[in-house]
């Protein structure tokens, strides 16, 4: 039996469920794969973050120099979110040799082709299904489709938090700030709620999602971006009679050799799926010239989707390495 | 550039289409993945067949042995449909050690054990994201998400056929065999719709998906499986008036340490996103322990999609090998 060395920078709420469910799946993951997860180090401001999630003393770190001189560490797990150091980190691991996978959508979108470029100089895995849409298996279902058909289109519920505010807005008839209360009270937003009714969260994830269909980076200021801290009731509930919902729309849209890309609450007729998607949930709508136009729909965050879609990407980075990276064309 | 023969079986509506699909992706395939892409052999009853698809005459065979035979073959793509000889063809092709990517779900479903251990003793591919949803991305889907998940539940619709007839009949207003008389005129059923209306295609699909979630084989003859020939326009109008609609629904559920599987007509409510998959479009929800449900949705059918997943699924033979192929406990 093979052992994979993880070290985990960052033990959150995402780092903590990756303890979890190296623990819980385990024993099944090494019968069928015959490789053993152990997780030996977990990167932290505080050492007591590290011993909550069930890590030893002994692997707790606030430094990454101990991680990069392992030479049992064969994956680093990011799940520190932000831009820096996150992205420094991904990149100097990769220089180390280590595979990395992240749930970083702001970090990758950022760093994307240098990220990409420095994985393939050292013949190393960058995987990230994590980082849109949590659990549902979108960067899988991007290669699989990708490997034939040209996509003309990203269109998406991406973003769970305002979709979760736009849904108790439309549905109990709340106003913007109350139904953002409730949606912090439940832990779908963060005290400063910027990243997400701004629409900051949707760009990177559009971000990413647009490099990979362009074969090209197309970093997230390339985005025409408007959250939703402006739609009134009255916008909601007139979309309502119509049939349909407001709904926060990322789109991607290749036009005349470029692409387009734009975040913003727009009205979604009733006989489109996307209007009913309601909730914290997320939706993708990929338009390929081949395979005509598909949806993929499920919850897009939450600590235990994210973690199996980091621990899938760990099992995936040990079996495939750099053979899973995508394919660039240079700069956008 | 490598070179990567292929043989096809089958040179029908989806033959044709792979020939196509390699003509019109071939030289970007060849840039980004370094691999030329020679359709070598056509296998047909008819030399006619072959010539009209675009493959020069040489290509044309009716007998399955110069394909084994050619050292220069490395994947056999398997078009032909039904159970016989497409089966003992997959085995002998795999014996001889090519690769095999399918199409074919009553083949896969009928032999799944036998075909997936033959693979894996001569360490070869056997790919078939095809066989299911067509283009839709579910193999790709099931391999990332079982590589953590445990899937509790399977419930979809599988069968365009059959959805287009309900469709018609719902919004239309058409009887049953109006409205598979209109799907005959479009193409989308046969002139015996036996394998549609009865759900023995939707059986074939569900064995498939079960078998992957379960790891091991579960045949379709283990399906409780009912059409749609019995459902009346009443039951329809009433599942309308409802706000719902009757689909066929193929499911598998997870019970007490077996699974249980069955086709059959039901009544969907309105709040369930599969009520809104309408005309011949198809969708399956994946209920799982770590990500929860997921939904994929798209044309689950047409010569275009399935071959770009046929095509795809070559690349992934030549890329991965036997690496892709599932891990089974043994009979079911």
């Amino acid at each position: 039996m093979e052992t994979v060395g993880i070290a985990l920078l960052g033990v959150g709420t995402v780092g903590s469920a990756v303890v979890e469910t190296v623990l819980r799946k385990g024993a099944e993951i090494g019968q069928r794969e015959g490789i053993t997860l152990e997780v030996r180090w977990g990167l932290a401001r505080r050492v007591e973050r590290v011993l909550a999630a069930g890590l030893p003393e002994r692997a707790a770190t606030t430094s990454i120099e101990p991680i990069l001189e392992d030479p049992l560490v064969s994956v680093v797990v990011e799940a520190m979110g932000g831009e820096e150091p996150a992205a420094t980190y991904m990149k100097r691991a990769l220089e180390a040799g280590k595979h990395v996978v992240t749930a970083n959508k702001e970090a990758l979108s950022k760093h994307f082709a240098e990220l990409v470029a420095t994985a393939r100089a050292r013949n190393r895995a960058l995987l990230f299904e994590a980082s849109v849409g949590a659990g549902i298996p979108l960067m899988a279902s991007l290669r699989q489709i990708l490997t034939v058909n040209r996509i003309e289109r990203i269109r998406g519920i991406v973003n769970g938090t305002t979709n979760f505010i736009l849904t108790m807005m439309a549905e109990e008839g709340m106003a913007y700030h109350d139904a953002l209360r409730e949606a912090q009270r439940l832990g779908y937003a963060e005290p400063d709620p910027t990243a997400d009714v701004e629409g900051y969260d949707a760009a990177y994830k559009l971000s990413i999602l647009a490099s990979l269909a362009a074969g090209t980076h197309i970093p997230p200021d390339r985005v025409d971006r408007r959250g939703i801290t402006s739609v009134t009731p009255d916008q909601i509930l007139d979309a309502r009679a119509r049939g349909g919902a407001v709904k926060l729309i990322a789109e991607a849209v290749a036009r005349n050799g470029g692409w387009e890309l734009r975040v913003q609450p727009v009205f979604v007729p009733g006989s489109d799926l996307l209007a009913h998607v309601r909730r914290n949930l997320n939706a993708i709508e990929l338009t390929c010239d081949r395979v005509g136009s598909i949806v993929l729909y499920g919850p897009g965050a939450g600590p235990a989707p994210t973690a199996a879609a980091l621990v899938a990407d760990v099992l995936d980075a040990v079996r495939f390495g750099a053979a899973l990276l995508p394919k660039l064309k240079g700069a956008s």
